[in-house]
């Protein structure tokens, strides 16, 4: 069962708010935007992506006859909605900000243009998608930035949240930066590089360490990293030094050894000195063991001679702040702007652009949000990506997009690029967008708070 | 592409060390156990879940043709390993804890005994598997346990990570305690109840708050929820009782209210005096946004009229504590005992079993961690659930797992129900599985630390 496949992964109520709408005729062309109202204290810019995935989801999107059956069974809905239902496709439009692209609070990255239903039925998903991607990809960032010039690699796909987790945070992290990841399906699918060592039970299961260390080299003569902390980290390494010279007279190289625990900056200062002392300049030291970006920059300010990192759970469980204050908030139907009020969660109506001006350096200056209609001088931020339900062409490979996303990166002030909270970065609202507001509250008064 | 179905969905290190079994002709039987190292401060227990859909991964377990064609291209792997791996099933037998069963740290919740590189490859999605649903289930009890008697639905599947993690945090949740979930699918997979409302943009779509109101009653005459907060909580309300009374008489009745934003309890309190003082008293209140147990025990302790909670976000991404220091570890190879001794990682050896003893009113009074083959009194928590590769029958349905973790919640001492930190609660660790540990360290000193 693919749950990702299934029209019915969404919300009850997206399917109630359907019936409604069809009883009383209402499939006016709406406009819903998806964006996140505040940044978490910890992230000074967000990282666009997840778009991909919400494309493919958009094309094929259909109820499968089974799936009408079940709904018709359950009692909720009248048959003739439900059999309107099977001819329901995503016809609409989506403009929506490249993936890699660096965002900030209420900045809309993605609008969704398209018949009430149809647009209002995506909700659950689009959200799930975006939030989760933008999530990871944002958080890698952050480690790159951190690490610039070291081998960064996804080891996080056991302690992700489930199977599309674990395949996702793989393609966010290597956009946002990553060199690659040690989930095999994502090489398979996007090509991200691939890295792997081996685990502890393989050490374990030969019992004497030296034989494993020797048994995996001979069976990856080209590529072996030993994995040396099982039992005594500097012993090992010892031990590793007349193995590797035999070895290597065979043609047999080590390309690296791992360290998975304890100090890892002493560890590695160690292991470094005795692999040097034995003439093994060119083996490279991998630590991996509950690191993110602030241990990055820790063991990288240290001068621990650490060559590359795998970085796990924390990245993609993005675990000091695993979700967004996100929302895709309906914004105009039927032709007329649209803002919700309530407490604390009020929203800027109508369809919008951000406008990004640069500095000389290059740098981010200002964004602009106003209505998609002005004119604002700068670049603008969203651009069309689907029309009538079908994606435009050209849309970027994954590799463009990582390249894209490093530019991006380029382009944050000094105080963002730092990993503790800067002054959040804030849009300017353009005079436009707050006429707009105030037209709707004046439309709608009776209901006003 | 469902990315839970293919055996690509792991580590590229355990198809490294495969090849390298391989290479060795290492095929003995293999027994590797999954814990938890350490419970989090902010958890007094752990409720295992996951099990059904560790069983569902394992029996069908196989490489399709392409993934081998594609793994032999990639040049890292001998043609002749790729070759042996079209027959790889897995073969092996699965012991483990029934699904809402209450545990703590180092007790495993699973053991495989499988040929060692069966047991190799499943290490990652086990653990993703085993450590996420563990996860909601262990955070959704907490809410069980604060909110006794109320109605609480699962409303997370946009913020949880990816489709899998929405999908089965509807289930977790379920499974711990909660009456049901907004997620469609889980409602058809496995009949866990469903509950919907409306959201804010059905009644922006409107423009007129209580036009949005009656179509929706007149569309779900029998169980209308209403959506109050877009504009002004208690304006909606006043306006809703001269509708309800209309509706009333031609057979349509409202359901419930739901409060989504500002001060909750105030709001229920004063909705709730609306609601009663124009005579509809049965009209429940229904609370959602941003809660959570702690949420969940104040609003309660405060005494607001709400008769039930949509809780999302920090539920299925468990917000306080997004993952589990949990491990896959090799326990036995060839018949003989194994431990790894890496710094602050050091685990017990061989196959366990967790014995459980119950004081006289029925509360869990002490776990005994002890050899499979010991014999201590108690009862034994892990139980054979899959032989030979296949499942056996009689594995529990949804609800029966879901009474019997209600059960297991009730064998709880008073302090580790609470929502704040008690003393840990730790296993005994029995003589038997004291002496093997020695044992093992006798029997490998060259490599101890």
């Amino acid at each position: 069962m693919n749950p990702a496949a299934s029209v019915l992964l969404t919300d009850l109520y997206q399917l109630t708010m359907l019936q409604a709408y069809h009883d009383q005729g209402m499939d006016g062309t709406a406009v819903f935007e998806f964006f996140v109202r505040k940044l978490p204290e910890c992230r000074n810019f967000l990282m666009a992506a997840g778009l991909e995935q919400v494309l493919d989801y958009l094309e094929p999107l259909r109820f499968e006859a089974e799936d009408l059956e079940w709904l018709a069974a359950s009692g909720r809905f009248s048959r003739e909605f439900v059999d309107t239902l099977a001819d329901l496709r995503f016809t609409g439009d989506v403009d929506a900000m490249p993936e890699g692209t660096v965002f900030f609070a209420d900045e809309p990255i993605l609008r969704v243009t398209a018949p009430l239903p149809q647009a209002q039925l995506v909700e659950t998903r689009i959200i799930n998608l975006l939030q989760f991607q933008t999530l990871v990809a944002s958080k890698a960032a952050r480690s790159a930035l951190a690490a610039p010039g070291r081998l960064l690699v996804d080891f996080g796909l056991r302690r992700a949240h489930g199977a599309e987790a674990g395949l996702l945070s793989a393609r966010a992290s290597y956009l946002a930066g990553f060199s690659g990841t040690a989930t095999v399906l994502a090489g398979r699918l996007w090509e991200v590089p691939l890295y792997g060592t081996m685990a502890h039970s393989y050490i374990q299961a030969h019992g004497d360490e030296n034989a494993a260390f020797e048994h995996f080299a001979r069976s990856h003569p080209k590529n072996a990293v030993m994995l040396i902390d099982t039992y005594d980290t500097e012993a090992a390494a010892e031990r590793l030094v007349p193995l590797a010279r035999r070895l290597a007279a065979e043609g047999v190289a080590i390309q690296a050894v791992r360290l998975d625990s304890g100090d890892l900056a002493q560890h590695a200062r160690r292991v470094r000195r005795i692999l040097d002392g034995g003439g093994l300049n060119g083996v490279k030291i991998f630590a991996s063991g509950n690191l993110d970006e602030f241990r990055l920059r820790e063991l990288i300010a240290s001068g621990a001679p650490i060559d590359g990192f795998g970085v796990g759970t924390r990245m993609n469980t993005s675990a000091d702040m695993p979700y967004l204050d996100c929302a895709y908030k309906l914004q105009e139907y039927g032709g007329e702007a649209r803002r919700k009020r309530s407490e604390g969660k009020a929203t800027w109506p109508g369809r919008k652009q951000v406008f990004r001006r640069f500095d000389a350096a290059g740098c981010i200056e200002q964004d602009i949000l106003t209505t998609a209609d002005d004119a604002a001088a700068g670049e603008p931020l969203l651009r069309p990506v689907m029309r009538g339900g079908q994606r435009l062409p050209d849309q970027p490979r994954l590799a463009a997009v990582r390249e894209y996303a490093r530019r991006q990166l380029a382009t944050l002030p000094e105080a963002l690029r730092g990993l503790d909270p800067a002054r959040p970065f804030q849009a300017t609202v353009a005079e436009p967008l707050r006429a707009l507001a105030q037209w709707v509250d004046r439309r709608h008064p009776g209901t006003a708070a």
